[in-house]
């Protein structure tokens, strides 16, 4: 942590900031510029609070220089995390898709979903049970319901399921239900929730924020890791801009941003991230290419009959030519597809 | 909703959009222009899922006409809404006022700020219990006993009490100890908590999600007066923009806008809209003159030993300060200060 | 400049960028941490290409101390700048109002906005005869034919006149027909302009990008200082951000900022700042309370028919109105109007 | 063109709008809901001045049908087109790279990097003569001397030049010495400037501004192809986000978008795009995976000594890395590298 005097500060001034490191049980060191006085603290600034020296008289700012996150910092555990969702690698040299509808409408559209991706070669489930609706007059979800026929698809297919926990209260029978467990966008700070899958023996793929600097989504990942669940997938689903042509604007650049400063596996939500089917495709592509280990795409039978979502859901055939398409480039960037 | 077709749309395609608006039990009104034909779909669009029609073939785009909040909405509530926090009214001529530490510390502590904020003339104490900190390792509030101690300084003072609640599972823990509960920025669209509280006989302030769009937040009010609690007041503390010297951009447009189109109050927090203690004056006075209906503000006895968010807390001679100021403002908008 | 060293880092690696600090003539001081060595500069930081640090071996981080700007800089200037309009004081305790219409579009049209404008006390007219359109198809502005009716208009009224200027080589002949040369939005990092108008005697209104930050919006005004022109008054105009029921997000945080990090003084523009002609008198009171040194304002004779922004300008009787509003606001805060 | 009324409009209020429609030489197409009533506009509705109607009395909101842009739109020019550089073909089968420095320094580091580059197989070589920076104090670039060098450099290899054009009078000299005159991001709605080079005849090379939407892209792409000059290339070079980990955020999601509603071709700037050169190849192959038609890309024979964007230059030892990553990526997506 550095703190940056005024240039008014006095002697005295700067001698009151040395007595408040101290007291905090830290070093400081000083360091007179021509324009300003720069006073170094040696220790583990992560324990301090920032305010209480940005408050003190004549000072102009104080600049953190550790990363917040610990758990997920790659400095602390440089070698890649692989994530195990009952048997299926994700985060490894293999490539893992996920997909399937955005919700579980009833149970003859999920299991014709399931062969439809098993077909397609994807080992991974997806389906919503609890939905997280911006108007409470849409459908919200099937509730334990949804998640039952999930698990006969798992039963019927051998797919994994990954679905939505919205609340901690919940969030057992999820795990019950499901393989990986994932924590929507809008919930990537509901810290209740973070704490009780903290707690849960399932992995968790925890989807940035739309909002969410880098800093914020891993530090939503070392609630869970903090907690004692180190089964962590992070996914990137696009981030909410001035842009006006896609729902969202997906920003790869996190992908090897993340790849450098974690340990943990990144995928990628080319639906979300841009809220048009006919954008899927390219966008998946790109999304391996930058480094990404992997991807959750909607697909759904009859994106027209669609409950949610169907604007960026694939169709089944479009399903298939992505996971053609995909190869190609895992191929390039030698990788495989799982 | 109006349909636009592709320049390339044939006869056939439109008939088909005709059929499919039909079966929905609606009408369609046909607009055939030199570059695109239009199609109006004449009933309550709001009960159409908007895919099903931009999915059709040849579809180029479906446009919404009507607003998607209902009972939010000033079309069918003209009168300006004013809700009732212990007897303290929100959202009429005279502008409140809510104040107090972002966390409650100890008893000491609030119990003083809450005599601090009494003597300025302030109506309702603010005071968290329950926080949701970016970090794992910071202080995640006292819970409970913070409560209890809220609870306290009511007694002691007569103050109203505003406090956050975080979980579904908490709601009737938070309502029985407080007058007015938040729902933090954060958790502006966890539903469950919203629904949670709809059920509850205590009036809520919802605050803005730091991404929200206007539509978004009026459609999470929305699931409060859906649910049966219609005392929403409204609470603007700032967006996520690419600016720099603050931490969030106070967005002041939202309050006239909010004005036009919903019946409910509006205040606004000048502490985080801001994130810096000098600031919250001017944007207070801000605030008031653009209409908002009152301000909820961090003070700290000692803002260089608060727990969180020191840099946003006016000491106790800044509060009476703002109070004195924000009262010239409020006599030149014609309104008073409770 | 803080200079900080990654983990790895070897006594080599530090060694080596001390000498590359001798190198360019400042001084190094280290500081060892527990996990990280940091190295701060002493000089003057503003001399070094900030990158032949920050690429040097195991170097993670290069943090600037001091700002980039230094003549707008209230550090080294604190005393308000006042900036005179052809003896219309800008900066000092009485705001001043500048309004007219977005286009000069006939000689009719101009002066009758000009009488309009008078009658309301305004002092400066405002009106563009070159517009930066973001369409080829639409009026681009009268040109040099439209300069002679401002300055008509000034012959007949005795308002001042302000007036866009979009080109370096127009540079001379915008000045020559008017008081004070504004330059948009979109050209405010046109250095060429920027260049021209350093070297003309007359003041300059520089409105801040749409997506500038505060750093980048008197790096600008810098340009103009440093090139001889110290005349400048700075405008905020709104900033692109992802709202959708405004065409900008007036940011009124920066009229504090400014006057807490610079000199020179700043208006507000709400035209642009909401592209709403019914929120412009609000957001005018708001600007006023905030701390700002006037406003510029959209008025149309007859807003239906204007060439441009008919949609946020005031008509008459509103000009009356809001000239009125901001009169008890300026009282509220001790300042007067012009 | 669509207008949507108030619930409160009146049958003359509607007929009043009709009226204002016939005046404008159009036809209005009534649609009368349950809650609004919708005016359709029959005609070319680029013509009519948005606000004329949305002004009017108990109009709600207008919403335009067809897109601003008419020469750069893919349903009037259905076919890609395809530049000519020179000889050097941009936006057919192959990816066409361009690299070199940000700035030209002098002859020896310029000829020095085209031989790099040459050798590295790139087909244009980029350098900066005339360099838009954000402070006065450093580097504004070797105007007409770097210029001259750029000659040299083509004479001596081959290699066709890529380089900045800032200023309206500046666009025949920069034509003189360049094959591709290039528009930077902050110029990108410099309206002189575009009505300059569309005058000359040599493509152009249009950056995108880093806050401009999709529309407004295609907008100023429009000012050059009406003006004359229909060889012109776009580029996405990353926008401004709340995101602190990159200078900007690459929007790869315009790359499709693109490529729906245009026939122009796109490349793709992921030095800019990052701000890191440890980013740059893994973006670049995202890039080409999108379905961009090329690259530009900084590189430095010694980024460490670079004037500017030393921090976002490749070494000459990484693009040749890049240029065999990508190959292997364009032959995944069906296309070669020229």
């Amino acid at each position: 942590m550095i703190i940056v005097m005024k240039s008014a500060a006095t002697a005295d001034d700067i001698q009151y900031v040395i007595k408040k490191i101290n007291d905090l049980g830290l070093q400081a060191h000083l360091s007179t510029g021509v324009e300003r006085t720069i006073i170094g603290v040696v220790g583990d600034e992560r324990l301090i609070n920032k305010d209480q020296l940005s408050l003190l008289p004549r000072v102009e700012n104080v600049i953190p220089i550790l990363k917040p996150y610990k758990l997920a910092n790659r400095d602390f555990h440089p070698a890649d995390s692989i994530i195990n969702v009952d048997g299926v690698p994700v985060g490894g040299k293999a490539i893992v898709v996920m997909a399937g509808p955005c919700t579980v409408e009833n149970e003859d559209q999920l299991i014709q979903s399931a062969e439809i991706v098993k077909k397609a070669g994807v080992k991974i489930l997806r389906g919503g049970a609890y939905k997280p609706r911006t108007s409470p007059y849409t459908f919200q979800g099937m509730g334990e319901q949804g998640l039952k026929i999930l698990a006969k698809a798992k039963q019927q297919t051998g797919l994994r399921i990954v679905t939505e926990v919205m609340d901690a209260a919940e969030a057992d029978l999820v795990a019950e239900y499901s393989d990986l467990l994932q924590v929507g966008a809008r919930n990537m700070q509901n810290t209740k929730l973070l704490r009780a899958l903290s707690k849960i023996r399932k992995p968790i793929l925890l989807k940035r924020g739309f909002a969410a600097t880098l800093s914020e989504f891993l530090m939503s990942a070392e609630y869970l890791l903090s907690g004692g669940n180190d089964q962590v997938i992070l996914c990137e689903r696009g981030i909410r801009t001035f842009v006006e042509y896609t729902r969202n604007t997906l920003d790869l650049n996190i992908v090897p941003a993340i790849k450098q400063l974690s340990h943990l596996p990144i995928i990628v939500d080319p639906s979300h991230g841009t809220g048009r089917y006919d954008f899927i495709i390219p966008m998946s592509r790109a999304a391996i290419a930058a480094g990404a280990d992997g991807l959750i795409v909607e697909m759904h039978p009859n994106p027209e009959e669609a409950i949610s979502d169907g604007e960026q859901s694939l169709k089944p055939e479009k399903l298939v030519q992505l996971m053609s398409e995909i190869g190609l480039i895992a191929k390039a960037v030698d990788r495989t597809i799982l």
